[in-house]
């Protein structure tokens, strides 16, 4: 029997809808297991901190070297615009420098000794901790970020910086985009004098499920729908040896607008709403997909902005024809639901584009189980739910039947924002444990890649309790190894009495602080 | 149809096999489901920190009180012996005050605080992330450890700690002992003014797999064999809402002994060997279970010392009739492979206790896949492997085909523990992927409750990334939240910025050591 063809790969414009160009081919189970192990053989050369600096710094600078056709590729490809594109390109590159910084300092590393006790119970021999890289990551990209979260994106990024090797299963939106960025770290890696197996690319849907399944695979991030993220999750849970599976899925991302907010500047609001709901086509993971209004006159006022802003917001293309047309249907099906109104339709604009819109609906269509129920599940695309609440009643009904969340957000009145005892504070603590951030007087969209992130919440929000943006995403790919009454000679540098490396650590029970941490001035 | 009668949960003699008492009846689903809402329905009872640190110090408190009662029962039902219960006591209620500390120091909330900074790629916003509870908590308790990994064990204790209400799944092979830890922990909670439901006690096998399943549970902890964990950690992931289950399943904990720390001190590591490997009639997690020594004189050595010293060791009591079944079926099947001889035959006892061996085979055997894999399965009881290596070579190829481990330990020459370039460095480098933790001129068993412990390692030594034992132990139960533009009026006080409660936090880069970290003097 003759092998197989294999499929081909093709860029497709998604103004058109017309291929471009044959980007790849995809990889076949033999090259999957080829490329892992190659990744696998390599893993130590990650081992030297500096280097990794080096190369994630390397990375940061031959993007943004390339940047005119890095930027040309991916809006050819996504239709995102050069604009967007060049944000999330700055972005990116400033999460790579990020992850560099982080390895330099090495408090990731959260090494714990402490010195044999005979005094405890049980006594306590000599223990010295730090953390070390679990070994070859599988990295599943995203649609809407061919640059932030794909081939060069946040999660290749900290697992480098953790000192893992990546392969990365491009997502099929942006293939040529993708080549493009691991030829950039492939010279990276060149400068900083590593193999360039330490980051790879393999396409093929098919390609994705072998990576998962791979032996020698320890972890897998992904970012994308909650269907393929639950289906690669519980390949990765059926292993003979599961490994970790850090996926952000989907989520809603509710937004409750009290009653003296709306009094206060439902215009302000309905604006903020418009903005945030439509921004980039209603393509963030973080978009609010469902507002608590209040019903009434105060409510009808944002709801006037809305329909104002939204009316305005031009046509615009979704990432693919697969995703148009679901937005389309979803949309269709949500706005035939009993008492869904559309003051603004959303659904197709032209052959190629979808249009912005919202439903309005009585909260109390949402507060038991019902065909409603489909308006709490995510649509992704430019379109919201505002729910009018007659009573306070329904806001805690409503947000008692939420999956997990990425973000919740209060819209709350100068008043209720300033005491710790009132409504606000009240709604604050009925959000907390639907989410991994929570907003007041702000909007979801827009992820600030910092110290404090956490970009992850209950499930389907992420698969994991890890945050896949901020520097504690580095955590994901590490694991804690305990040294016992192992003579110095033999310990790693960062363990030594001395700490040679002047690493941020923790000695019987005591912070040693690194080099760039500083006890604080008196305040 | 008439309700099925319960079945009934009675505490056995181990030494006789005979039914001392009815303690119990096992929880149907309805009771499971009771229990997890009554326990959802008390969380926010430990929301203060003040009141949880209390709760846990007075649980050992009234453990200790309780210390004859206790030990009586526990022994009675395990065959543990007061010796050894005597100090599982103090070893658990130790974990119980070390867990106030923790919670007092208030470390482990990792609150990170960013001040909004325009300057960043994108602009920051003020962010401020701290660490929240999860939820209720099951806890599987183990047979091995009647208190410190059961009702009052780590895993509770750190769930308790972290402000996760807690049901524990009572271990079958002790009742009694559970109800009486359960009644003081009841008592502690009244002590501090928390209600009894923030811990609760269910008995039953189905029992057990309810409690997976059930929506309210956000997190399991688990300790036991591989096809119970395996189990359980199926269920949990193929759960609508999966959660994390942070099971220690099973480990070999091998040991390599090269040829120059035999040449040096055979007769020394033989008797270490049979002290670690017999030690509580072979009942730890961490017993040696694999020996890699070498062929010829000096392994000679080794094995007539360890001959000597296994022959010494009485027979004992295993903690239930099916493990003492298994651990006879489970050696004669091994004993039974070609080339394996017994120098000291592990088996029957008298009636209802195992005698101590131990087994020996060339390494060649165990270097490529074969029926002698059976040898690199754990076997529960007083029975170790010795693999006689006549090459370096082939130490590796054991080694390389070993599952994860909780523990992986080297003896080494006086030279070679000197030697950072050395041999000794080198057979580092291949242990330390193998296990959580790692040790030198040590033996496994023994776990110190430190802040630097990692009891846990890859799969399926654990199912998770994380430690049982130790201060580290809290992560498994939180999740980061962070609070995006948060008025000051709403935020948590964890999080003012004036620091009112006095905790570790890193703020804009810069540690704040909290009320017991100070800066080290000068080293």
């Amino acid at each position: 029997m003759a092998a197989p063809v294999p499929a081909s790969v093709w860029s497709v414009d998604p103004r058109t809808g017309k291929p471009r160009e044959q980007v790849a081919v995809e990889a076949t189970p033999e090259e999957i297991d080829q490329t892992v192990r190659s990744a696998h053989a390599v893993r130590t050369a990650l081992a030297d901190r500096t280097r990794r600096a080096a190369f994630l710094r390397a990375a940061a600078d031959l993007l943004d070297e390339s940047a005119g056709h890095v930027i040309e590729a991916a809006d050819a490809e996504t239709a995102l615009g050069p604009g967007r594109l060049t944000g999330e390109l700055a972005r990116t590159t400033y999460q790579l420098r990020s992850f560099a910084d982080i390895v330099d300092e090495g408090a990731y590393l959260d090494i714990v000794i402490n010195h044999a006790d005979a005094a405890q119970t049980p006594p306590w021999p000599d223990l010295r901790r730090l953390k070390v890289p679990l070994g070859v990551v599988a990295v599943y990209a995203a649609s809407n970020f061919p640059l932030a979260f794909s081939v060069p994106g946040g999660d290749t990024a900290s697992a480098l910086a953790a000192g893992c090797p990546v392969v990365v299963k491009a997502h099929p939106d942006h293939p040529a985009t993708s080549e493009l960025c691991v030829d950039a770290l492939h010279r990276a890696a060149e400068r900083a004098g590593l193999p360039g197996e330490v980051v790879q690319l393999v396409h093929g849907f098919d390609a994705g499920v072998e990576l998962v399944r791979h032996p020698l695979v320890t972890a897998a991030g992904f970012t994308g729908s909650v269907r393929g993220g639950r289906a690669l999750f519980d390949a990765a849970a059926a292993r003979p040896h599961p490994i970790p599976f850090h996926g952000e899925l989907g989520s809603l991302n509710p937004v409750v607008v009290t009653e003296a907010a709306a009094v206060e500047r439902a215009e302000q609001i309905g604006e903020g709403l418009a903005g945030s709901m439509t921004l980039g086509v209603g393509q963030f993971c973080t978009k609010p997909g469902l507002v608590l209004a209040p019903a009434g006159a105060n409510g009808d006022r944002l709801l006037k902005t809305l329909t104002h802003e939204v009316s305005e917001v031009e046509a615009g293309v979704l990432l693919d024809h697969r995703m148009r047309d679901a937005y389309v249907a979803g949309v269709r099906e949500r706005a035939g639901l009993p008492d869904v109104e559309a003051p603004v339709t959303p659904g197709a604009g032209g052959a190629h584009t979808v249009g912005a819109g919202f439903l309005s609906v009585p909260a109390a269509r949402l507060a038991a189980e019902g065909p409603h129920d489909l308006l709490l599940e995510e649509c992704f695309g430019p379109v919201t739910v505002v729910a009018r609440y007659t009573d306070e009643a329904e806001i805690t009904a409503v947000l008692s039947r939420l999956p997990g969340n990425l973000t919740a957000t209060l819209q709350l009145s100068t008043a209720e924002a300033g005491d710790p005892a009132g409504r606000g504070a009240e709604l604050l603590a009925v959000l907390t444990p639907l989410a991994g951030r929570v907003l007041v007087n702000g909007w979801p969209t827009g992820v600030a890649v910092a110290p404090a992130q956490q970009h992850g919440g209950p499930y389907p929000a992420t698969t994991s309790t890890s945050t896949s943006v901020g520097s504690t995403a580095i955590e994901r790919w590490l694991r804690p190894v305990a040294y016992q009454s192992t003579p110095a000679a033999l310990l790693p540098a960062e363990l030594h009495d001395a700490n040679p490396l002047g690493l941020p650590r923790r000695v019987d029970g005591r912070m040693e602080p690194g080099p760039t941490e500083q006890a604080p001035t008196a305040p």
